[in-house]
């Protein structure tokens, strides 16, 4: 029996509905915050994902050949897509321009809880501005997706790559290097850290504060520690997102993110319910554009992981009420069949959501079919009702039963 | 500069939006209908298309090795996945199983005026169930969605696969080398077909009886000619799409699809407006289930080409109305950024669509933005007006200005 592939998901229809519901919720919040959406192709040209993530990357791809010999990687993310897109054709629009996009990633990593080989994102960016209010504006959207799921407990917590930067070029960490040494520290690797500056003879006391900063964490007074213009920029930052009702904030310089072209402010969300892999948003402020062939343009972007929401709202126990149909009409005998199929169209024209026996079935296993998909109503279409231009209408919860004039079948069931 | 793979797209936010809107509309028409949406992988293991398709498609398929030697391949169509996740996860569940997707597809071709390497598949399927009813309600489903898009000028034309079979049968075609000439009728390529057919010791008679078979298309009355069950079946499955409103439909013998796994009708919707590449659905009555190791089970499906049929409805000329944002806020001085990032929040919890300044722009750069993102409204945030607790509301179409008090303001955007 052939299988979907390892990493990979099927969505069956109750789990799928509520997919599509919690997806139309994010895009709805997006598109109220003046978000508009695009859509990029699921295959790259591989060099668009090494130039920004580094060759490392090709060891996750899933990176192929086409039969014209190109080197194409299914996209494992959508900001270098997206930004690819700006330049090739978005770059004299008015900017700010201002973005989302919904799809599947795919990485080939082993799979684990919350994490797959194919799996789905949501992400925004705003392209052309650098202001605090771009910031803001993009945590203030990430944080109502999330409040619009009805997850519950979740934390925001927001950084300055600047401040470490900073630090690290005081301290004599060669520019080149400073990559290698902030990917370590995002990932709070001291011991891999410590002997790797030391190599660069930064001294011990400089390493110490380094990993203190990486440890500053706090409410919003952590910002005092924060010397020069990105303290200042926080400040201004947390006053709009406070204005923006988003008041729940962690300042955490430890905050890095993985990745070299972020230049400023960088924030994550995380969902402490699914313990270890608890981020579910990640983002900042960046520079991409450049590396693409287009000029440089300062963007703030983040990318929500769909299936670990999805996966922590599961844990909060939120449940999702799958809705039914309408109505499932149930010819009594075939010399009704005709007339049932005319009633059911009837019912779909009216915009009601209808279905019908088609396999001939019984009377109880059509209404335990109906059961099955949720109907709110039976319409029993007999022969001796037919006469009076009448079908019988069963209210499926109650199991109450009234003969109904088909000119009225539909303001009955719309009740 | 690096661009999107050749035969891909990238799709910029009015087109997304246009794109979006009319999805929107098939996918409620199938809920109307009683399907139920399922998703399925982008890629697959590339034996399920073989065993489809046979090994013919692996010279269109995007295939690859992932980096545990597995065989896979993009998807080059969704029925495959569609029985595969039926067989693997719901073949217990009641009958018919009722169910549609819609995503991306893959096929290396040569790209040309609506065909696309990467193109998108709207798609549904009735597993389990072998009635003229079933069959209807698939072709009822199909012209329903394409009449949701308001397109005008289409065609249905159905078949039944049966008809030719028997016919090719009873002249001595041998069963093994059937799907080989039905594939040469299928695309009328008779000087193909003939001697092809001559090497089967096929008569002159037969051949042309068979080549006019292929050719009987007209109305409702062509189903006179069809001897035997396909005619009975036909006449019933014509009764009951008359009932459900669907009456324009031509039969069409010469419909023959070009694979195997078709067991009895077939049909096909085109738009002649696009000429050569006019078919925009196609589908029939089948079996797949038992190639991928379940059960034998009959289904119908079909399969709409939606960048096909959007490219109809553009040569038809019908034109989609973008959608702007409700309100676009526009602080006049930076004293009152704070007060607008509040105002933008407080109007987007009311459910309006707003977006604001986010770069510091003067006023008249900021209206030209609002002019741009379609804004319905500019709301001015000026120093004077905000001791009145008051700003300024502007219809963007009009030009009228009026002053409205913050408390009210959200009631007079909502009008």
């Amino acid at each position: 029996m052939i299988q979907c592939p390892r990493g990979t998901r099927d969505f069956l229809p109750d789990e799928m509905e509520r997919r599509r519901y919690y997806e139309g919720k994010l895009r709805s919040v997006a598109l109220r915050f003046g978000f508009r959406e695009t859509e990029t192709p699921i295959f790259e040209d591989a060099e668009l994902f090494i130039l920004r993530s580094g060759p490392n990357v090709l060891n996750e791809l899933y990176a192929f050949k086409d039969k014209g010999d190109r080197d194409l990687a299914l996209r494992p993310e959508m900001t270098a897509p997206a930004i690819r897109m700006f330049v090739n054709s978005m770059s004299n629009e008015p900017k700010p321009i201002k973005i989302f996009y919904f799809g599947q990633c795919f990485r080939y990593e082993r799979p684990q809880s919350g994490r797959y080989r194919e799996f789905f994102q949501f992400g925004a960016e705003l392209i052309g501005s650098a202001t605090p209010e771009t910031d803001a504006e993009a945590i203030a959207l990430a944080v109502a997706m999330i409040e619009s799921l009805g997850l519950r407990d979740y934390k925001i917590r927001i950084g300055h790559i600047g401040v470490l930067r900073q630090k690290l070029a005081d301290a004599g960490v060669p520019k080149e290097k400073t990559a290698e040494v902030l990917q370590k520290l995002d990932k709070k690797l001291y011991d891999e850290a410590r002997p790797m500056m030391e190599d660069m003879n930064i001294g011990t006391h400089d390493v110490e504060e380094i990993f203190e900063l990486t440890e500053t964490v706090g409410g919003i007074e952590v910002i005092d520690k924060v010397p020069g213009e990105p303290g200042e920029y926080l400040r201004s930052l947390i006053g709009i997102l406070s204005a923006m009702g988003v008041e729940d904030v962690e300042i955490d310089l430890g905050v890095v993110r993985g990745l070299d072209y972020y230049t400023g402010m960088v924030f994550e969300a995380e969902a402490p319910v699914l313990g270890a892999e608890k981020q579910i948003c990640g983002g900042g402020s960046y520079t991409l554009s450049e590396l693409f062939g287009g000029e440089r343009v300062f963007s703030t972007g983040f990318a929500i992981g769909f299936d670990r929401i999805l996966l922590a709202m599961e844990k909060e126990g939120i449940s999702y009420e799958q809705k039914g149909i309408d109505a499932y009409v149930v010819p009594v005998s075939d010399d009704v069949r005709i007339k049932a199929a005319e009633i059911t169209a009837m019912l779909r024209r009216a915009g009601i959501s209808c279905d019908m026996d088609i396999m001939g079935r019984k009377m109880a296993k059509a209404l335990k079919y109906a059961s099955s998909a949720r109907a709110r109503f039976a319409i029993i279409v007999g022969k001796n009702e037919l006469e009076q231009d009448s079908v019988t209408l069963r209210n499926m919860a109650s199991g109450d039963q009234e003969i109904v004039q088909i000119t009225e079948l539909a303001g009955s069931v719309q009740g």
